[in-house]
């Protein structure tokens, strides 16, 4: 961690707790962390189970490059450590909103283990490493933006999975295979982790003790 | 607007609007920047609005040093330069909680004009600005940090209203006077201003059309 810089912040407590907007939503805050190459599909699952989650009546919200990029991180571009830094303030936020009690989504590639061990460490035990998981050669494949043949035509430095590392999460909190699943389904096994985690049972509420 | 680093961001849209999002929590999200010197009451009266509006049943929350400077902005200080770099990142994640359907009530000093208009420019037309105005001498006798009172002997730097400026908010949609309103009569101005702005009336539903 790094130290924080500033001084003379006095704190002033905050009324409204984590349990209080838990309690209301009849959900959990959390950091649904999707990690995975380029093309695996991490946009359009997110975007999928956003609106799955929402209609359920769900809080949730997307944290993409679509609206990261242009915004928080407009200052960032694509080196090693702007990448860096990029993830972790996109970990931060996405803390936040967990901790305003709402399921924040974030889809960002996210290739390096030690820069998702720091949005792990923001969120703490409300984050949930989702890996969506397709080999270089499916995405490859897909290329949905076109970007892999520009890589390989090295027109983009430094692509992950082509001229650029993707460090394989080492114990994910779920894995969705989109080589594998269609999209319905993967969305299905999202909505069903979600469930188990992260909507109280009965028997988890404190009214049932 | 600095110009965007990042290239070959590919759009994906996003299925939840923000209308959904206002429709089904019965209120819009906005931002409400709280401006004003130390010891003007902006922290105090953002917690205490914030827990008046969860009340309520609105989805809010609270954006300040407490939760920002130890994580987001962790790596920012106090020069000049770094101080705006916060007020920019705080503004573009108010933004984003807005847009997610949040009040989000950030409660910075955010001293310079210029800096309020780059946060104002990230949220738009759910950016509205209040001044918690009290004088110097009023939040120097109070100084509840005893902030001031190291300030003036020379202990802290660039020490907003002592010895670096405050720009008086030239066009705030609302003023809150704390050296002549109590906390409860201020929270209540607040509130009804929430009510009033934030709350769609009957009136422009969309089913009375």
């Amino acid at each position: 961690m790094p130290e924080r810089k500033s001084k003379n912040i006095t704190r002033v407590e905050h009324r409204v707790s984590i349990e209080d907007r838990e309690q209301r939503n009849r959900h959990k805050g959390a950091v649904l962390w999707f990690t995975g190459l380029s093309g695996a599909g991490k946009s359009t699952l997110a975007i999928a189970l956003e609106e799955a989650l929402f209609q359920r009546g769900f809080q949730v919200y997307v944290l993409d490059g679509d609206n990261v990029r242009a915004g928080l991180n407009s200052d960032l571009g694509f080196s090693h450590e702007d990448r860096t830094e990029n993830i972790r303030r996109v970990g931060e936020v996405a803390a936040l909103f967990a901790r305003a009690g709402v399921i924040c989504i974030s889809a960002f590639i996210s290739p390096y283990r030690e820069d998702r061990a720091i949005a792990r460490r923001a969120a703490g035990d409300k984050f949930f490493e989702v890996y969506i998981d397709a080999d270089v050669a499916t995405c490859e494949r897909r290329d949905p933006k076109g970007l892999y043949k520009k890589a390989r035509a090295g027109e983009i430095a430094d692509f992950t999975g082509i001229s650029a590392p993707y460090e394989i999460p080492e114990k994910p909190d779920i894995v969705i295979d989109t080589s594998r699943q269609t999209i319905g389904s993967s969305v299905n096994a999202l909505i069903d982790f979600v469930m188990a985690r992260l909507r109280p049972t009965d028997a988890e509420s404190p009214h049932s003790n």
